[in-house]
């Protein structure tokens, strides 16, 4: 016996034309495991027109309320991405008493406590596995699977524009710039890439990701958040010479009951889980007390991976058996470690002018920070001016020490160009 | 309001003692984020006295139906091993009304049937995340993040015991035996290591994955499966030299509705998402049509991993929350593919007399069957007799025609040894 399952589509873009066009190709073989029929009985989009050839059998509106309305809808699925009107349209549907289903990282790490509080206080649910790690079912493994875990830290791969483009650069020597020219060509970039290349979207995936880890609500706006835009050919040059590669991170650990949670290009040596996770793929790396590193790597993103987490939430609800929900027992807020506080090691890269006594004056602001120097790199000047690049490797230290000596030598006159810092994670 | 569950433990071994050491551990987090005090009742091992000591607030038995006969234990957790008597306490306990969770891959996979369909029938559920890949949630990623999916293919790296060994014969240097040795040191295998080192275990591992993937009872005798231990130094000495590691995969595919499956030895490129998976580490990739390639990766086996994997499934069903389990969707048995229809490149290494005309006989033998040679190495001779390696690459050719050729070869007289083949995934 069969149950029929009616889902509202609110967005026909990436992802909602690839839930139904999943759905138009595997709906029986997910009736067979499951036995539900599961069907899109209304598409919400300002397109209706243009769309109306591509799909049958479907409703079709421009306004959302049309499915907020219809009774025989059971869950609403949000693709439409930001915090309004998809705020709106997600309170007024869980208020309807429809299950939500939705890929919104902006709006659940910016904005999402009011929405998990009204599904706490009621008996509807909401899926969000699509808003990160596209077809990768990692905030399953995180909340069911790793259930009976202590999560020590989370990091990630959590973007795959930024590690298309760092990839190009590492392989193909191409320098920032071209390699989001080819990122964009190649549909891993958008027009505007800001949002991507500042790790604004890790840093919503990380935010989400930590919370479900530690079950602390986890403010979005205090995260650190470093995009890849001042990364350059030669440091990719430099981080293999030393046995690093270079990659985006989404990190959250737990430092004595403190979270540190951060978004930056982090060198990780070439041996690492993650280095060799290339082009647009992400993986997430959870350090678990009982598990020990447990590893999920896939798309992070496009239409058939993503709308195949939409449809796992989906399933979830309907079978009633989704896990419940750790983002509903968030014991408050969480107590943020003080970026200050945070220890790495950090890899120096500065310009300088060739002239005697800058090593001298550049090692003398670490040693007054107490920052210990671990290694220097120094190369011949270049042909075209009378500049040098001096690459430093410090051992690990506060990140307020790294911000004062980093002042400092900025403040140098032989210091050409403003100096490149990348955190290392050992 | 938290609600109670008590489960009894039949087992106190390796994994029976990670799971009462990690509800010991982590039973507070559990219930903060589930609303769950989940706790080891009693304990029924033969070893009761010695145990004694070791666990507190629980009861000890050496009668298994003591367990069954506890009226507030709602879950028993069967961590024996081996067909019988587990077989006939899981039965026992289901038809008992209590749900069942285990890791117990060989009962499962050999003689699983009945068990499936006693919980088909019924309201209890069964659970066996623990059964495969230790630690890594992997069944239920297949059995719910992928639940939207057509799976191609899943294959894996599903025993830490010979992966062990081969990490240390490829990295160190060692031989097949010494590398055992090291791996029995180390608690890595067994006194007895044929269960692991001749690929069964690995292949109840590929049946129960092969299950859920194609949703069809697989008959676990009809699998092929083949072990490591005709793999020598030289053998991975020429893969590195071609771009291959050697890696014991279990594999399950469809090939136009008929499903491969095997465990063997396989020749994989080094840059192939399984290759750097190193020592006692297990990992599964699954090639889904809608997600693409996802791999999970993390400790494949061990006390507290595996215990994880446990209490993921007791949570689940305390909850009642266990995804519906498509174990229990089996549409008959499935049509396996005749291992001679099998495709694949095939590695012979021989050796073979240092005299003239070999190669040409043995590249004969090749041409008759229609077996194309893609490359072909031969060493110079060794000091200590009068022998050669010689190494064959084919392109793909089918499994009997390979068969055929095997046998024609080690006909020969101036074949020094048995031929190895290993089979090549690219």
């Amino acid at each position: 016996m069969k149950k029929d399952v009616k889902i509202g589509l609110i967005g026909y873009g990436t992802v909602g034309s690839g839930v139904y066009g999943l759905l138009k190709k595997n709906s029986e073989v997910i009736a067979a495991r499951t036995g539900l029929n599961v069907s899109v009985k209304m598409i919400c989009d300002l397109r209706a027109d243009k769309i109306a050839s591509e799909v049958t059998g479907t409703a079709l509106t421009t306004n959302w309320k049309d499915i907020i309305n219809d009774k025989e809808i059971d869950t609403v699925v949000e693709l439409i991405g930001g915090v309004e009107p998809a705020k709106s349209m997600i309170i007024e549907a869980l208020k309807a008493g429809k299950n939500v289903v939705t890929a919104n990282k902006k709006l659940l790490a910016e904005a999402g406590s009011e929405i998990f509080s009204i599904v706490k206080n009621s008996k509807v649910k909401l899926g969000f596995e699509a808003s990160v790690g596209g077809g990768i079912p990692c905030l399953d493994a995180l909340k069911s699977g790793l259930v009976g875990n202590r999560i020590n830290s989370v990091m990630g791969i959590l973007n795959g524009t930024t590690n298309y483009i760092l990839t190009r650069m590492e392989e193909g020597g191409l320098s920032f710039g071209d390699a989001l020219k080819e990122a964009q060509r190649e549909g891993f970039a958008e027009a505007d890439p800001t949002f991507d290349i500042e790790g604004y979207d890790a840093g919503h995936k990380i935010t989400l990701l930590g919370m479900l880890s530690f079950n602390k609500e986890i403010d979005y706006s205090a995260v650190s958040k470093e995009g890849i835009t001042r990364i350059s050919s030669i440091d990719m040059h430099f981080a293999r010479e030393m046995g690093y590669v270079i990659k985006l991170l989404g990190i959250a650990k737990d430092v004595n009951g403190k979270i540190d949670v951060r978004v930056h290009p982090t060198m990780i040596r070439k041996n690492h889980q993650l280095a060799s996770v290339r082009r647009e793929f992400n993986a997430i790396l959870f350090d678990a007390d009982m598990t020990g590193n447990v590893v999920l790597f896939g798309k992070g993103a496009g239409s058939f991976p993503t709308a195949s987490a939409v449809i796992s939430d989906v399933v979830k609800i309907s079978q009633n058996s989704m896990t419940e929900d750790s983002a509903l027992h968030l014991d408050g807020k969480a107590e943020l470690l003080p970026s200050g506080e945070r220890c790495s090691r950090f890899y120096f890269r500065m310009r300088t002018e060739d002239s005697s006594g800058v090593l001298e004056k550049v090692a003398g602001v670490f040693a007054k920070n107490n920052i210990s120097i671990a290694s220097v790199v120094q190369k011949e000047k270049d042909s075209t001016d009378n500049t040098v690049p001096l690459i430093i490797m410090t051992h690990s230290a506060s990140e307020a020490s790294m911000k004062k000596s980093l002042e400092l030598i900025n403040g140098f006159d032989f210091i050409k160009e403003e100096v490149v810092v990348i955190r290392v994670e050992d």
